[in-house]
Protein backbone atom coordinates (compact mmCIF):
# COMPACT_ATOMS: atom_id res chain seq x y z
CA UNK A 1 0.00 0.00 0.00
CA UNK A 2 1.68 2.91 -1.10
CA UNK A 3 2.37 5.44 1.94
CA UNK A 4 -0.74 8.01 1.20
CA UNK A 5 -1.05 11.22 1.26
CA UNK A 6 0.11 13.50 3.97
CA UNK A 7 -2.81 15.31 3.53
CA UNK A 8 -6.60 14.13 2.84
CA UNK A 9 -6.27 16.59 -0.17
CA UNK A 10 -7.83 15.55 -3.08
CA UNK A 11 -8.42 17.10 -6.91
CA UNK A 12 -12.24 15.80 -7.62
CA UNK A 13 -14.84 14.14 -5.09
CA UNK A 14 -14.12 10.65 -7.30
CA UNK A 15 -10.34 10.90 -5.80
CA UNK A 16 -11.99 11.43 -2.29
CA UNK A 17 -13.82 8.43 -2.87
CA UNK A 18 -10.76 6.60 -4.08
CA UNK A 19 -8.75 8.07 -0.67
CA UNK A 20 -11.28 6.66 1.58
CA UNK A 21 -10.82 3.44 -0.01
CA UNK A 22 -7.76 3.43 1.02
CA UNK A 23 -7.93 4.81 4.27
CA UNK A 24 -10.38 2.40 5.03
CA UNK A 25 -7.92 -0.50 3.71
CA UNK A 26 -5.27 0.90 6.44
CA UNK A 27 -8.21 0.65 9.02
CA UNK A 28 -8.72 -2.87 8.17
CA UNK A 29 -4.55 -3.19 8.24
CA UNK A 30 -4.65 -1.63 11.66
CA UNK A 31 -7.26 -4.05 12.67
CA UNK A 32 -6.00 -7.33 10.83
CA UNK A 33 -1.98 -7.02 10.26
CA UNK A 34 -1.73 -10.92 8.42
CA UNK A 35 -2.03 -10.71 5.03
CA UNK A 36 -2.86 -14.10 4.10
CA UNK A 37 -5.57 -13.74 6.46
CA UNK A 38 -6.81 -10.87 4.90
CA UNK A 39 -6.43 -12.18 1.37
CA UNK A 40 -8.46 -15.30 2.44
CA UNK A 41 -11.58 -12.99 4.37
CA UNK A 42 -11.38 -10.87 0.64
CA UNK A 43 -12.38 -14.40 -1.22
CA UNK A 44 -14.39 -15.82 1.09
CA UNK A 45 -16.59 -12.71 1.41
CA UNK A 46 -16.63 -11.31 -1.79
CA UNK A 47 -19.94 -11.95 -2.80
CA UNK A 48 -21.62 -11.12 0.32
CA UNK A 49 -23.63 -8.19 0.10
CA UNK A 50 -23.63 -7.41 4.11
CA UNK A 51 -19.66 -7.57 4.30
CA UNK A 52 -19.56 -5.21 1.26
CA UNK A 53 -22.37 -2.87 2.39
CA UNK A 54 -19.93 -2.69 5.81
CA UNK A 55 -17.27 -1.90 4.47
CA UNK A 56 -18.92 0.72 2.32
CA UNK A 57 -19.94 2.57 5.15
CA UNK A 58 -16.37 3.03 6.38
CA UNK A 59 -15.59 4.17 2.85
CA UNK A 60 -18.84 6.84 3.44
CA UNK A 61 -17.81 7.93 6.82
CA UNK A 62 -13.84 8.29 5.81
CA UNK A 63 -15.42 10.36 2.59
CA UNK A 64 -17.52 12.46 5.09
CA UNK A 65 -13.74 14.04 7.01
CA UNK A 66 -12.17 14.24 3.14
CA UNK A 67 -14.91 16.10 1.86
CA UNK A 68 -14.76 18.39 5.03
CA UNK A 69 -11.18 18.78 4.05
CA UNK A 70 -11.43 19.99 0.66
CA UNK A 71 -13.50 21.93 2.18
CA UNK A 72 -16.43 19.89 -0.16
CA UNK A 73 -14.22 20.74 -3.27
CA UNK A 74 -16.12 23.94 -3.42
CA UNK A 75 -12.80 26.25 -4.11
CA UNK B 1 -21.78 5.39 -14.31
CA UNK B 2 -21.70 8.65 -15.72
CA UNK B 3 -18.85 10.06 -14.41
CA UNK B 4 -20.17 12.17 -11.25
CA UNK B 5 -19.59 15.98 -10.72
CA UNK B 6 -16.17 17.15 -10.44
CA UNK B 7 -17.83 18.56 -7.29
CA UNK B 8 -20.88 17.31 -4.86
CA UNK B 9 -23.14 20.32 -5.93
CA UNK B 10 -26.61 20.18 -6.36
CA UNK B 11 -29.65 22.44 -6.98
CA UNK B 12 -32.12 20.38 -4.50
CA UNK B 13 -32.00 18.04 -1.80
CA UNK B 14 -33.65 15.69 -3.90
CA UNK B 15 -30.47 15.84 -6.34
CA UNK B 16 -28.65 15.85 -3.32
CA UNK B 17 -30.45 12.32 -2.91
CA UNK B 18 -29.72 11.26 -5.95
CA UNK B 19 -25.74 12.06 -5.97
CA UNK B 20 -25.54 10.51 -2.40
CA UNK B 21 -26.99 7.10 -3.70
CA UNK B 22 -24.25 7.32 -6.85
CA UNK B 23 -21.67 7.97 -4.42
CA UNK B 24 -22.48 5.11 -2.37
CA UNK B 25 -23.17 2.96 -5.94
CA UNK B 26 -19.06 4.12 -6.52
CA UNK B 27 -18.11 2.89 -3.08
CA UNK B 28 -19.82 -0.28 -3.90
CA UNK B 29 -17.83 -0.66 -7.37
CA UNK B 30 -14.34 -0.08 -4.81
CA UNK B 31 -15.23 -2.81 -2.85
CA UNK B 32 -16.05 -5.26 -5.84
CA UNK B 33 -14.49 -4.55 -8.81
CA UNK B 34 -16.55 -7.51 -10.60
CA UNK B 35 -20.05 -6.70 -12.57
CA UNK B 36 -20.89 -9.84 -12.54
CA UNK B 37 -20.70 -10.37 -8.63
CA UNK B 38 -22.71 -6.65 -8.10
CA UNK B 39 -25.74 -7.71 -10.60
CA UNK B 40 -25.72 -11.19 -8.90
CA UNK B 41 -26.47 -9.62 -5.31
CA UNK B 42 -28.99 -7.30 -6.71
CA UNK B 43 -30.81 -9.96 -7.36
CA UNK B 44 -30.18 -12.13 -4.05
CA UNK B 45 -31.03 -9.45 -1.93
CA UNK B 46 -33.37 -7.04 -3.86
CA UNK B 47 -36.16 -8.29 -1.04
CA UNK B 48 -33.92 -8.20 2.23
CA UNK B 49 -35.18 -5.28 4.23
CA UNK B 50 -31.49 -5.46 6.18
CA UNK B 51 -29.46 -5.15 3.17
CA UNK B 52 -31.49 -2.39 1.74
CA UNK B 53 -31.09 -0.45 5.00
CA UNK B 54 -27.78 -0.77 4.88
CA UNK B 55 -27.58 0.60 1.89
CA UNK B 56 -29.95 3.53 2.41
CA UNK B 57 -27.40 4.41 6.05
CA UNK B 58 -24.76 4.52 3.40
CA UNK B 59 -26.85 7.17 1.60
CA UNK B 60 -27.56 8.59 4.00
CA UNK B 61 -23.91 9.10 5.76
CA UNK B 62 -23.38 10.87 1.94
CA UNK B 63 -25.73 12.88 1.85
CA UNK B 64 -25.02 14.45 4.95
CA UNK B 65 -21.62 15.71 2.77
CA UNK B 66 -23.19 16.58 -0.13
CA UNK B 67 -25.54 18.53 2.50
CA UNK B 68 -22.83 20.69 3.78
CA UNK B 69 -20.83 20.87 0.21
CA UNK B 70 -24.21 22.81 -0.66
CA UNK B 71 -24.75 24.90 2.46
CA UNK B 72 -28.01 22.98 2.82
CA UNK B 73 -29.38 24.49 0.23
CA UNK B 74 -30.21 27.83 1.77
CA UNK B 75 -28.31 29.97 -0.06
CA UNK C 1 -44.64 10.91 -2.19
CA UNK C 2 -45.22 14.40 -2.55
CA UNK C 3 -42.44 15.58 -4.07
CA UNK C 4 -40.27 17.16 -0.71
CA UNK C 5 -39.31 20.74 -0.04
CA UNK C 6 -36.82 22.17 -2.47
CA UNK C 7 -34.53 23.09 0.93
CA UNK C 8 -34.12 21.30 4.10
CA UNK C 9 -35.94 23.70 5.73
CA UNK C 10 -38.63 23.03 8.83
CA UNK C 11 -40.57 25.29 11.55
CA UNK C 12 -39.65 23.23 14.21
CA UNK C 13 -37.57 19.68 15.17
CA UNK C 14 -40.43 17.57 15.39
CA UNK C 15 -41.10 18.68 11.51
CA UNK C 16 -37.15 17.71 10.85
CA UNK C 17 -38.07 14.24 12.09
CA UNK C 18 -41.24 14.50 9.72
CA UNK C 19 -38.52 15.66 7.05
CA UNK C 20 -36.23 12.91 8.04
CA UNK C 21 -38.12 10.09 7.83
CA UNK C 22 -39.29 10.91 3.92
CA UNK C 23 -35.94 11.67 3.16
CA UNK C 24 -35.19 8.11 4.61
CA UNK C 25 -38.17 6.69 2.76
CA UNK C 26 -36.79 8.33 -0.93
CA UNK C 27 -33.58 6.59 -0.29
CA UNK C 28 -35.55 3.19 0.23
CA UNK C 29 -37.09 3.53 -3.27
CA UNK C 30 -33.66 4.63 -4.78
CA UNK C 31 -32.36 1.42 -3.06
CA UNK C 32 -35.29 -0.45 -4.22
CA UNK C 33 -37.27 1.11 -7.38
CA UNK C 34 -40.20 -1.97 -7.15
CA UNK C 35 -43.52 -0.86 -5.32
CA UNK C 36 -44.54 -4.22 -4.81
CA UNK C 37 -41.08 -5.60 -3.19
CA UNK C 38 -41.44 -2.38 -0.84
CA UNK C 39 -44.86 -2.87 0.36
CA UNK C 40 -44.42 -6.75 0.98
CA UNK C 41 -41.06 -5.70 3.10
CA UNK C 42 -43.30 -3.32 5.18
CA UNK C 43 -45.91 -6.13 6.48
CA UNK C 44 -42.99 -9.10 6.74
CA UNK C 45 -40.70 -6.52 8.64
CA UNK C 46 -43.70 -4.69 10.73
CA UNK C 47 -42.79 -6.40 14.18
CA UNK C 48 -38.75 -7.01 13.75
CA UNK C 49 -37.13 -4.79 16.14
CA UNK C 50 -33.66 -4.90 14.25
CA UNK C 51 -35.53 -3.71 10.97
CA UNK C 52 -37.04 -0.66 12.69
CA UNK C 53 -33.97 0.60 14.21
CA UNK C 54 -31.97 0.07 11.43
CA UNK C 55 -34.87 2.57 9.68
CA UNK C 56 -34.37 5.06 12.70
CA UNK C 57 -30.93 5.43 12.63
CA UNK C 58 -31.23 6.27 8.63
CA UNK C 59 -33.89 8.85 10.13
CA UNK C 60 -31.38 10.29 13.30
CA UNK C 61 -28.46 10.39 10.25
CA UNK C 62 -31.46 12.84 8.00
CA UNK C 63 -32.15 14.27 10.79
CA UNK C 64 -28.54 15.78 11.77
CA UNK C 65 -28.29 17.17 8.31
CA UNK C 66 -31.75 18.96 9.12
CA UNK C 67 -31.19 19.87 12.24
CA UNK C 68 -27.52 21.86 11.10
CA UNK C 69 -29.57 23.43 8.30
CA UNK C 70 -31.77 24.87 10.45
CA UNK C 71 -29.57 26.50 12.59
CA UNK C 72 -30.74 23.90 15.20
CA UNK C 73 -34.18 26.20 15.13
CA UNK C 74 -32.05 28.41 17.34
CA UNK C 75 -33.06 32.03 15.31
CA UNK D 1 -45.39 11.41 24.20
CA UNK D 2 -45.88 15.21 25.18
CA UNK D 3 -44.94 16.89 22.44
CA UNK D 4 -41.63 17.66 22.61
CA UNK D 5 -39.76 21.33 22.88
CA UNK D 6 -40.48 23.62 20.05
CA UNK D 7 -36.05 23.26 20.05
CA UNK D 8 -33.87 21.68 21.06
CA UNK D 9 -32.58 23.29 24.08
CA UNK D 10 -32.07 21.85 26.93
CA UNK D 11 -30.08 22.86 29.98
CA UNK D 12 -27.64 19.86 30.80
CA UNK D 13 -25.67 17.61 29.33
CA UNK D 14 -27.89 14.69 30.82
CA UNK D 15 -31.32 16.88 29.66
CA UNK D 16 -29.28 16.35 26.30
CA UNK D 17 -29.40 12.54 26.57
CA UNK D 18 -33.17 12.42 27.85
CA UNK D 19 -34.25 14.27 24.81
CA UNK D 20 -32.26 12.28 22.60
CA UNK D 21 -33.88 9.41 23.47
CA UNK D 22 -37.44 11.10 23.15
CA UNK D 23 -36.36 12.27 19.65
CA UNK D 24 -35.62 8.34 19.34
CA UNK D 25 -38.71 7.03 20.01
CA UNK D 26 -40.63 9.93 18.47
CA UNK D 27 -38.66 7.97 15.20
CA UNK D 28 -39.57 4.64 16.54
CA UNK D 29 -43.40 5.86 16.26
CA UNK D 30 -42.41 7.34 12.38
CA UNK D 31 -41.31 4.28 11.74
CA UNK D 32 -44.16 1.94 13.09
CA UNK D 33 -47.13 4.08 13.84
CA UNK D 34 -48.97 0.81 15.72
CA UNK D 35 -48.87 1.10 19.80
CA UNK D 36 -49.39 -2.65 20.01
CA UNK D 37 -46.73 -3.49 18.14
CA UNK D 38 -44.62 -1.08 19.55
CA UNK D 39 -45.75 -2.45 23.13
CA UNK D 40 -45.12 -5.99 22.07
CA UNK D 41 -41.76 -5.03 20.30
CA UNK D 42 -40.23 -3.71 24.05
CA UNK D 43 -41.26 -6.48 25.60
CA UNK D 44 -39.89 -9.55 23.61
CA UNK D 45 -36.48 -7.83 23.27
CA UNK D 46 -36.06 -6.02 26.62
CA UNK D 47 -33.05 -8.43 27.19
CA UNK D 48 -31.81 -8.30 24.20
CA UNK D 49 -28.21 -6.61 24.42
CA UNK D 50 -28.12 -5.99 20.40
CA UNK D 51 -31.61 -4.67 20.15
CA UNK D 52 -30.49 -2.19 23.32
CA UNK D 53 -27.15 -1.11 21.55
CA UNK D 54 -28.96 -0.29 18.47
CA UNK D 55 -31.62 2.07 19.91
CA UNK D 56 -28.51 3.21 21.77
CA UNK D 57 -26.53 4.18 18.76
CA UNK D 58 -29.74 5.80 17.36
CA UNK D 59 -29.61 8.11 21.03
CA UNK D 60 -25.93 8.57 20.61
CA UNK D 61 -26.88 10.06 17.25
CA UNK D 62 -29.25 12.16 18.10
CA UNK D 63 -27.02 13.49 21.03
CA UNK D 64 -24.53 14.64 18.25
CA UNK D 65 -27.50 17.33 16.83
CA UNK D 66 -28.92 18.08 20.69
CA UNK D 67 -25.21 19.25 21.69
CA UNK D 68 -24.17 20.90 18.46
CA UNK D 69 -27.41 23.02 19.59
CA UNK D 70 -26.57 23.00 22.93
CA UNK D 71 -23.99 24.92 21.62
CA UNK D 72 -21.70 22.00 23.85
CA UNK D 73 -23.16 23.53 26.97
CA UNK D 74 -20.15 25.72 27.02
CA UNK D 75 -21.96 29.09 27.35
CA UNK E 1 -23.66 6.53 38.75
CA UNK E 2 -22.78 9.70 39.84
CA UNK E 3 -24.28 12.48 38.00
CA UNK E 4 -21.84 13.03 35.13
CA UNK E 5 -20.69 16.66 34.84
CA UNK E 6 -23.01 19.75 33.89
CA UNK E 7 -20.73 19.91 30.65
CA UNK E 8 -18.66 18.10 28.42
CA UNK E 9 -15.81 19.53 29.56
CA UNK E 10 -12.48 17.32 30.26
CA UNK E 11 -9.06 17.87 30.32
CA UNK E 12 -7.31 15.58 27.97
CA UNK E 13 -8.68 12.94 25.40
CA UNK E 14 -8.67 9.93 27.84
CA UNK E 15 -11.16 11.87 30.24
CA UNK E 16 -13.11 12.24 27.05
CA UNK E 17 -13.25 8.79 26.75
CA UNK E 18 -14.36 7.91 30.33
CA UNK E 19 -17.17 10.42 29.90
CA UNK E 20 -18.02 9.13 26.43
CA UNK E 21 -17.95 6.06 28.18
CA UNK E 22 -20.32 7.15 31.05
CA UNK E 23 -23.35 8.97 28.48
CA UNK E 24 -23.18 5.72 26.68
CA UNK E 25 -24.31 3.31 29.88
CA UNK E 26 -26.86 6.57 30.48
CA UNK E 27 -28.09 6.00 27.68
CA UNK E 28 -28.44 2.27 28.19
CA UNK E 29 -29.90 3.09 31.69
CA UNK E 30 -32.69 4.90 29.37
CA UNK E 31 -33.10 2.04 27.15
CA UNK E 32 -33.29 -0.58 29.58
CA UNK E 33 -33.82 0.95 33.35
CA UNK E 34 -34.07 -2.10 34.88
CA UNK E 35 -30.73 -2.52 36.77
CA UNK E 36 -31.09 -6.68 37.34
CA UNK E 37 -31.96 -7.15 33.51
CA UNK E 38 -28.69 -4.73 32.87
CA UNK E 39 -26.67 -6.92 35.30
CA UNK E 40 -27.78 -9.88 33.44
CA UNK E 41 -26.47 -8.62 29.86
CA UNK E 42 -23.24 -8.01 31.53
CA UNK E 43 -22.76 -10.90 32.52
CA UNK E 44 -24.18 -13.02 29.44
CA UNK E 45 -22.54 -10.62 26.64
CA UNK E 46 -18.77 -10.10 28.34
CA UNK E 47 -17.00 -12.46 25.74
CA UNK E 48 -19.58 -11.29 22.99
CA UNK E 49 -17.04 -9.45 20.52
CA UNK E 50 -19.98 -8.01 18.75
CA UNK E 51 -21.63 -6.90 21.68
CA UNK E 52 -18.86 -5.01 22.46
CA UNK E 53 -17.73 -3.60 19.53
CA UNK E 54 -21.47 -2.39 19.69
CA UNK E 55 -20.82 -0.51 22.70
CA UNK E 56 -17.22 0.93 21.19
CA UNK E 57 -19.26 2.51 18.31
CA UNK E 58 -22.07 4.39 20.96
CA UNK E 59 -18.92 5.60 22.78
CA UNK E 60 -16.79 6.79 19.62
CA UNK E 61 -20.23 9.12 18.25
CA UNK E 62 -20.44 10.39 21.97
CA UNK E 63 -16.15 11.46 22.23
CA UNK E 64 -17.40 12.89 18.50
CA UNK E 65 -19.46 15.21 20.16
CA UNK E 66 -16.92 15.50 23.78
CA UNK E 67 -14.24 16.63 21.30
CA UNK E 68 -15.97 18.94 19.39
CA UNK E 69 -17.24 20.00 22.90
CA UNK E 70 -13.77 20.64 23.97
CA UNK E 71 -12.18 21.93 21.10
CA UNK E 72 -10.67 19.25 20.40
CA UNK E 73 -8.29 20.05 23.58
CA UNK E 74 -6.11 21.87 21.41
CA UNK E 75 -6.76 25.36 23.75
CA UNK F 1 -1.08 1.15 26.30
CA UNK F 2 1.46 3.88 26.85
CA UNK F 3 -0.86 7.29 28.19
CA UNK F 4 -1.69 8.60 24.63
CA UNK F 5 -1.48 11.77 23.86
CA UNK F 6 -2.74 14.72 25.89
CA UNK F 7 -3.88 16.13 22.53
CA UNK F 8 -5.21 14.64 19.63
CA UNK F 9 -2.30 16.12 17.69
CA UNK F 10 -0.78 14.09 14.85
CA UNK F 11 2.22 15.10 11.98
CA UNK F 12 -0.07 13.01 8.96
CA UNK F 13 -3.73 11.60 8.39
CA UNK F 14 -1.49 8.01 8.56
CA UNK F 15 -0.48 9.18 11.95
CA UNK F 16 -4.28 9.84 12.97
CA UNK F 17 -5.22 6.59 11.78
CA UNK F 18 -2.92 5.15 14.21
CA UNK F 19 -4.18 7.44 16.64
CA UNK F 20 -7.82 6.64 15.84
CA UNK F 21 -6.59 2.51 16.20
CA UNK F 22 -5.41 3.25 19.90
CA UNK F 23 -8.40 5.22 20.68
CA UNK F 24 -10.56 2.59 20.02
CA UNK F 25 -8.62 0.27 21.78
CA UNK F 26 -9.37 2.24 24.91
CA UNK F 27 -12.41 2.35 24.27
CA UNK F 28 -12.91 -1.59 24.16
CA UNK F 29 -10.75 -1.59 27.31
CA UNK F 30 -13.25 0.49 28.71
CA UNK F 31 -15.95 -1.84 27.98
CA UNK F 32 -14.21 -5.06 28.37
CA UNK F 33 -11.41 -4.44 31.35
CA UNK F 34 -10.65 -7.82 31.31
CA UNK F 35 -6.99 -8.59 29.40
CA UNK F 36 -7.61 -12.40 29.44
CA UNK F 37 -11.23 -12.08 27.65
CA UNK F 38 -9.99 -9.42 25.30
CA UNK F 39 -7.08 -11.75 24.19
CA UNK F 40 -9.14 -14.52 24.14
CA UNK F 41 -11.81 -12.56 21.94
CA UNK F 42 -9.31 -11.29 19.58
CA UNK F 43 -7.83 -14.95 18.88
CA UNK F 44 -11.17 -16.32 18.09
CA UNK F 45 -12.35 -13.53 15.95
CA UNK F 46 -9.11 -13.02 13.61
CA UNK F 47 -10.64 -14.48 10.78
CA UNK F 48 -14.35 -12.98 11.25
CA UNK F 49 -14.84 -10.32 8.42
CA UNK F 50 -17.98 -9.04 10.50
CA UNK F 51 -15.77 -8.03 13.64
CA UNK F 52 -13.02 -6.65 11.45
CA UNK F 53 -15.31 -4.11 9.90
CA UNK F 54 -17.41 -3.30 12.91
CA UNK F 55 -13.95 -2.64 14.62
CA UNK F 56 -12.57 -0.59 11.30
CA UNK F 57 -15.96 1.70 11.43
CA UNK F 58 -15.19 2.72 15.27
CA UNK F 59 -11.60 3.72 13.73
CA UNK F 60 -13.30 5.65 11.08
CA UNK F 61 -15.40 7.34 13.82
CA UNK F 62 -12.88 8.38 15.68
CA UNK F 63 -10.29 9.22 12.98
CA UNK F 64 -13.45 11.75 11.71
CA UNK F 65 -12.89 13.64 15.28
CA UNK F 66 -8.78 13.12 15.03
CA UNK F 67 -8.86 15.07 11.19
CA UNK F 68 -11.05 17.53 12.61
CA UNK F 69 -9.05 17.74 15.51
CA UNK F 70 -5.63 18.45 12.83
CA UNK F 71 -7.80 21.02 10.44
CA UNK F 72 -7.36 18.15 8.45
CA UNK F 73 -3.84 18.56 8.23
CA UNK F 74 -4.64 21.71 5.89
CA UNK F 75 -1.91 23.96 7.98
Amino acid sequence: MKEFAASLETATPREGVDLAARLAWEMVRKVQPSKSIRDRLVVIYEDDAETILMACQIIATNFQAIAAANNYWRD
